[in-house]
């Protein structure tokens, strides 16, 4: 193998990723219990629902220092009541973690809460690309009626602390009002 | 700033980067001296040719644990005799921190070194993904009569040891032979 030339093992193009070791999981509804706040809404809907998927290249295990991880989040359109459908939401497990993510296809809002709970968010475009610093927590959700695909780039040593967020969630929700998204 | 819903800052739109905090750089080939074999072709060329730039992201500073960057390399087509244009090449200062590279635009050979100077080649092409681990230098080659394009991300904490490279070099070189590259 070595001191040849070889064809590439992996492909991203446009929002696909193929090739070598890539890792695919899925989200649905029956995985997001607790995070949407209206319950009802929620308990009418489809369990199997899905909500989002994520393609990722993982090429050293978790916690190896100073390796990244590439992946492809899509997220179905979609909403529970007035909310957006949306990812779990993290902190990093080691917290001072940062984290590129980059617009694809489709709009979203990209979610960030820092430690003291202040939220805001960053419109997410194709072409759109955000710099996710350590110790903000961060979530998408797409508010387009279209498959929302973004890249992303991480330390192989972040890891995800998701029950801070599944316990205490973010201190606003993103909401459809008058048609338009607002974080309340 | 904060608990409202902000536009992007920054775009990475095809093999463009633009927005805040954008840093551009620039290798012509009187910064690229010693880097090719043949000293006498070296010689006839203009210093001033330009061989690539870099558009890149780095919100932190430098060494910053857990930080992340995000940039574009343009390799201009060339040869200094049968020495195709290339990027000075690495090894990270803290020499296991990994990289992402991917293709975006043009055809070109990444070529990577092991520490106990294997050298072997990766083509790349658009929708290429390269992964380059801890320990492993690199540098790319444009084999095509157009831009080379190609985006990459790397830990803010992994510096650029080009020394190693400097003296030594890497342990083959790729040429054009009959046309073709070749790991020499």
């Amino acid at each position: 193998m070595k001191n040849k030339i070889l064809l590439p093992k992996l492909f991203f193009t446009k929002d696909v990723l193929t090739g070598q070791n890539i890792t695919k999981s899925s989200r649905k509804l029956k995985d997001l219990k607790g995070i949407f706040k209206d319950q009802e809404a929620f308990d009418t809907m489809d369990k199997e629902t899905l909500v989002y998927d994520v393609s990722s290249h993982l090429p050293v295990k978790e916690d190896t220092p100073g390796g990244l991880y590439f992946g492809v989040t899509y997220i179905h359109p979609g909403k529970i009541g007035n909310e957006y459908f949306m990812t779990k939401g993290h902190f990093h497990a080691q917290i001072d973690r940062a984290e590129y993510y980059w617009g694809i296809q489709g709009e979203g809002i990209l979610i960030l809460m820092d430690e003291d709970r202040n939220v805001w968010g960053e419109k997410m475009l194709p072409g759109s690309l955000h710099y996710i610093p350590g110790r903000i927590a961060h979530r998408v959700a797409n508010v387009s009626n279209q498959i929302l695909s973004f890249g992303a780039c991480w330390p192989s040593d972040a890891g995800h602390n998701y029950k801070e967020i599944a316990e205490n969630g973010f201190a606003k929700r993103l909401l459809e009002i008058n048609g338009i998204p607002n974080l309340i």
